[in-house]
Formats: structure tokens, sequence, C-alpha cells
């Protein structure tokens, strides 16, 4: 089954908005073995949109559309879709029902521009929406379907979970060939050494593919192996991941798409370890990451944004004299930042990370870039100097990805680096 | 002038990364009033590349492309430009002196696959790369421009910035007709309220186009006029702004793209202000924001994410019998929080956040979503409480740009709703 996504919306094409929509649908389809051939994105513009329905419709099995299905007047892709199949709209009484009952819930009014929300294509299936006013579409034609969702992503996930996702399922059966990925995600190593590092890379892959994914975060590596089962793809994957493993393996943070906030908050709890966290230069981004995962409070105590020197002092136990002779960013107050924190918190474990993320800040001998990480336990404490970017954003996701990082080596008795 | 932004890599089309980079350069192609058509994205397959490629430069004057430039086998861009262009590769002696510059500035050994990033396209000028190997690709065919650059985002940005945007801008000089947009941005007002408050859209433009793009953090009105001259669509831009302003100016934060912890920073600058946060359940994103912007040290001295309720207690001076009694998420703690954060702070402001963001931690009387907020200056102090939706990650980004936007209204004066 080929499948073309589509988003609809200026806001996507001129870039005020990042399409999410077009990843979460790709990364849905792909694993029900659906083959994405291409996305695209077109504006609010009747004949554009019409021209684009007609090319992706001819060309594929499978059109998932997003977008423009909202109640104002910019929103037209419900009657685009009207026009392309040549439909008319009718009142569903089911809709009404739930538009009326999301604006009750809220305790709202429920206008007129919400009701005719309520009128949908009568060739189509409607997909209930349970987030949001706007119904989906389902629309089969030709031996082939057409699906449009609103472009609210939370509202869009919702329907490709409880109705899209096990409908497709269905309607595929039993293919012939079976496609299995893995990605291992690994950070602390450039892209090019992990390259050289792995070897012959056809030796490694054996007809398999495998791609390298490269960011701020690290380099995660996709590998694709396609064959007549289930089994034999996932036997020759797990091959070719403990090769890789054997090679790079304590750089791999995590198989699959698991975060390393993830990865840490999972060891935490595994090991019944609590954690609290000092952060100047990161700003809170280590908490908030840590804070995103559900149970977090179980490891995660408490955490202290200590931006000025005063709160360093008077929140964290870092000696004045230490500052005054080495400077807020440097190896001794990283170190009692980790320390500090770890005692006032009563925690098992104290992380510290203390910086210079630029543009401005520098000082002689202290370039931007410079970031000291400190982990502290019941027994020993351990910094480690950093030497990053220019750009104050991505030294702050680079900071904050380090510091996790030795947290799990750390936590796994791995060696760190120098 | 027509364009086409097309970004190659299976990464993105299976929606493991999202598309940044279509963003950012449709963002900038509309400043130049360059014509975005449509942006599309390819996996890594030869085949499909070329025909994209013979598809988006038949139909456009420009085509932007990104990704697959890379050292490792699976970027195979570069080979295709070749094909499509019917030229060769040729080893570029800056280039390799770029190369082997980055590198050495790092302290690392040059490869053999990074010095063949120095090949490029003999048709090709040639875009040299400060922050990576891989340079980008100029081609000038047919009165056409077909741009390649790298696909790691600040790579691209760089050569964008540096590059290619004063070269469009050279080479379109002054058009006939003058297209300009305003992004006025609200929050706390939902999108079709906003539509109804807004009265007669037809009215209130008076030809010119208007779109509502809603998110997690509010509603964007896009506004967009064009006229034979900047004059005239910057008179009926102001207009029009002025109209909405008189209509739902308290819920607007912001012109343009400033973000809401731009604004809020920028108030307390120029008020010479400083703050502390006390955050629960937003977990550091409130202090994580705020340091996002350089400069931000002048008035954020500090934040506590208290998680647990000892912090609150030793760190916050919240009295634990209001603990006990009302629970750590009510109206009494938030306050005494936003008190505590700014009593031992020493700061004119202090702000606080406690809530149950789900999908656990719900107690009677307490659903899921519940937030209070809280903010207190030297005179008075402000508690107001939320109820959001289900979803964590959702109700952290809401009840952080909650938290922000009560705070520019009590900076500004303007009335909190209830």
């Amino acid at each position: 089954m080929n499948a073309h996504i589509l988003t609809i919306g200026d806001e996507i094409l001129i870039g005020q908005t990042l399409n999410t929509n077009a990843a979460y649908i790709g990364s849905k389809l792909i694993e029900l073995n659906i083959n994405v051939c291409k996305t695209s994105v077109v504006g609010d513009n009747e004949k554009v949109i019409l021209n684009e329905f007609k090319a992706c419709f001819d060309k594929n099995d499978l059109v998932v559309v997003t977008g423009g299905l909202g109640p104002t007047h910019d929103d037209i892709t419900r009657s685009c879709v009207v026009k392309f199949f040549n439909t008319e709209l009718v009142m569903n009484d089911d809709v009404l029902k739930d538009v009326n009952q999301i604006f009750s819930k809220r305790g709202r009014i429920v206008t007129k521009v919400n009701e005719e929300q309520a009128l949908v294509p009568k060739i189509a299936n409607v997909i209930r929406n349970s987030l949001g006013t706007a119904p989906g579409i389902w629309i089969e034609k030709d031996q082939k379907i057409f699906v449009v969702m609103p472009g609210v992503p939370f509202e869009m996930k919702e329907m490709m979970d409880s109705y899209i996702l096990p409908k497709l399922n269905e309607k595929i059966g039993v293919p012939e060939f079976v496609t299995g990925r893995i990605n291992l995600q690994t950070t602390g190593i450039p892209e090019s050494y992990l390259y050289e590092r792995l070897g012959d890379i056809n030796e490694l892959l054996n007809g398999a593919q495998m791609a390298f994914l490269p960011s701020q975060y690290g380099v995660k590596l996709r590998v694709t192996a396609t064959d007549k089962s289930s089994d034999l793809v996932n036997n020759k994957l797990s091959e070719i991941e403990q090769k890789i493993r054997n090679k790079v393996g304590r750089f791999v943070f995590a198989k699959g798409e698991e975060t390393l906030e993830e990865v840490v908050g999972r060891l935490l709890k595994e090991r019944e370890l609590t954690l609290a966290v000092a952060e100047s230069c990161t700003g809170g981004n280590i908490a908030n990451l840590l804070t995103n995962i559900s149970g977090s409070s179980d490891y995660f105590e408490r955490g202290v944004v200590s931006y000025s020197n005063a709160s360093k002092v008077e929140m964290l136990q870092v000696n004045e004299d230490t500052i005054m002779e080495h400077g807020a960013v440097s190896r001794s107050v990283a170190e009692q930042m980790a320390k500090g924190i770890k005692s006032i918190s009563g925690t098992d474990l104290g992380l510290s990370v203390t910086g210079i993320l630029g543009p401005t800040g520098a000082t002689p001998g202290k370039p931007i870039g410079v970031v000291y990480i400190a982990i502290c336990d019941n027994i020993t404490s351990i910094v480690k100097k950093f030497l990053f970017g220019e750009d104050r954003i991505l030294n702050k996701q680079r900071a904050t990805q380090a510091a996790l990082d030795m947290l799990r080596k750390h936590i796994l008795g791995i060696q760190q680096d120098e």
C-alpha cells in the first residue's frame, strides 16, 4: 500500500508552524508496513488543493490529509473535499451532539460557527472527534482510501490512534514481505567517528540498510531489514544490533524512541535512587525534561536554578571565596553545587551544571561553550569539562544531554570519557 | 518568483525527525516576497529524488533542497545533483581547507570520508560551510536557481542567512506588487470566541486576508495584504491591527514572532524588575524558557523546582500545616510558594505554579488539569485557578503560558480574567 501525506495550511508552508502532523502520521503508517512515498504541504488555496488532491489520489492507494477543517473562514479543506468527490454537505446528528457536549462540559455557549462543524460530506464516513469540534472524514472510492483530519495535533493523534490505524490494519491483512526497523540512539560521539568505528558497513549490514541521523542530541542509527517473515527480519536486526553494540555499545543510550531523560528516569526508578539537580546555565532544562515523565516524582526530589551567584551561595552552600577565586563557571563550583544540592535534599545523587552558553559572557580563558558538569553520590564525585559551540540554545540542549548521559553512565557503571 | 522547498531524507518521511528546515526556509523566502507554492519530502531513493528534482525544477523559478549531503553512505543527494545536471564532481581546495580547519580546531583527525566532502559538482557555485564539513551548492540554469544545503539545521540556517538570502535579494530587485504580513499572537481565549468577538471579518479586513492559527499556546492571527507599494500595504495592515486591538487587545501578547517569554523578559528589563520562580508541576519549564533568552540573568534571579513537599517547606517557607490541610495543589500553597521564593530571593516579583498535570495524581475535588498560579510583588499577591485538559505535556505548556501571561498582565497593569 502506497501512501501520500498531505498537509494543508499557509502557516505550515510559510514556516509559522512546524509540520508535526506529517511526522506523526508517517511514523504510524510505516509501523503498519505502509509505504510512505512522499509528503507535501500546500496553502489554503482551492485550486492548488484540488490539484494536489488529484495528484495524490491518482498515484497512491492511501491519501492522508490534515488541516483546514476548523470553524473559521480560512478553513476550506471540507469544501474542497466536497468538490473533489462531487458530493454535498449533510448535517450529522452525532457530531452535533459531540459539539454541544464539548461546549457544555466547559461551561461555554455553542455558537453558529461551531454548529456548522457538524456538516459532513455525504459520501464520507464520519470520524468522531472527542477532543474538538471538527469531525474527521473517511472516504473509500476506486479501491482507494482518502482520509481527512483536523490540523490540531492532539485531535489528529486521537483520531489516528482510535479509528484510522485500527481500520487500516484491518484492511491490510497479512503482507507478503515484512519490513522491520530498529533505532539505536547514540550520544557523545561525532557522526564520522561513529562511521569509522563501525568499520565495513556492507559487511556489518549484510543486505540490510542503515542511516545515520545526527542532531545536537547525538547520532541515531536506523537499521532497516526486509524479509519474508517477522522472525527472519527480527533475527537479522538482532544480529546487526549485537555487532553495533560490540563496536560502539557504550555510546548507545537507547534502542527505539526512548529519550535519554526516559532512560535516566527508568534507571533511577529501577534502582530506587533519588536525584536533585542544581542548574546554572541549563536554566531548568534538565529538571523540565525529567519532570516531563509521568511518575518522575518518585525519583526527582527537587531542582534549583541558581542563576545568580547569591543563589549558589544561599541555596547550594557554595563557598563565596571559591566563586571569587575560580569564577562561577569552574570545576570547583560545579562540584560544590552538586554536593550542595545533594546535601540539602537528602537524595542519593546530586547533579550540577555551570557554564557559558553565549552569545555573551566569555572571559579570558573561558570561551563561549565551556561547561562543567558534576555528579556526586554518597561515596564519590566527578566533574567533567565540555567545550560546545557558539549557539546559546544548541549549547543548552547539548549540555543537558551531556549531563543526562553522564548520569546514565554513572548509574550503569560505564566509564566516563575524558 | 515561485519556489518549491524539497527536503530529502527517510528520517523526515517516516517521522523520526521534524521538518524544521522547510519551516525555516519558508519563513525566510516569504520575507523576500518569494511565493512558496509547495514543499515536499522524499526519501533517500535515487529514482524518486531525480523525479522530484524534475517536477520541482520544471514548475518553479527556485528550488531549495536540504538533506543528504553528509559523509556517510546513505547521503545520495550530491550524486543525484550530478546526474540531474549531467555534470561531474571536482575537488574544491577552499572546501578542503575548511574541512581540515574544522577538525584541527576540535583537535580531531581528518578522515578520508571527511575529505571527500570537498568534492563538488563542476557546474555549481560552492557555498562554504563554517559550521560543518558539507558545502552547499548553488546552480543557475535556464534562468532558474537550484540550491542544495546540508540537512543539519544550524548549518543550513547559517548558509541561508549569510549567502542564499542576500544573493536572492539581489536577484529579485523591486517587485511590481508587494505582499506584507503581520502576526498578532493571542493567548487565553479560544479560537471560536476570538472569531466571534472580531465581528464581521470581511468588513474588518477590507480585502486583506486573515488566518486563525490555534495551538496550546494560544491563537495566532495572521493578516496578509497585497498592494502596489510597501507604504500602501503597511497602512492597510496598521489599520486592521488597530481594529483588532480595539476588539481583543488585552489577549494580544505580541506582534510578530516574539515569544511570550521574550515579551515578559523585555518588560522586566525595561522596568528594571527582578523575578524568582517557584515551580511544582511545570517542573522548571518556566525557568527554562526565561533563560533561553540571552541577557536573562539581568532579571531572572533564581528558580526552585519544588517537586517534593519537603522542598516546598524547606526551600520556600511553605507552612507544613497548610499542605496538610489544603494539599500541595491549592490556592494557599500557591500563594505561599510565590511569597516564599520572592522573600528568599529578594526580588521584585515572585511567581509560582502548582497543579496536577496527569495522567495520574487526581484526588477527589482535584481533577487532572487543575493548576494554581500565583504572583506577588511588594504590595499584593494574586492567585488564579485554571482547568486545563488531560495531556501531561500539553498541560505543562499551557500552565507555563498561562503563568507567563499572568505575569505580562500584572506588569502592564492589565486586568486578569477570572
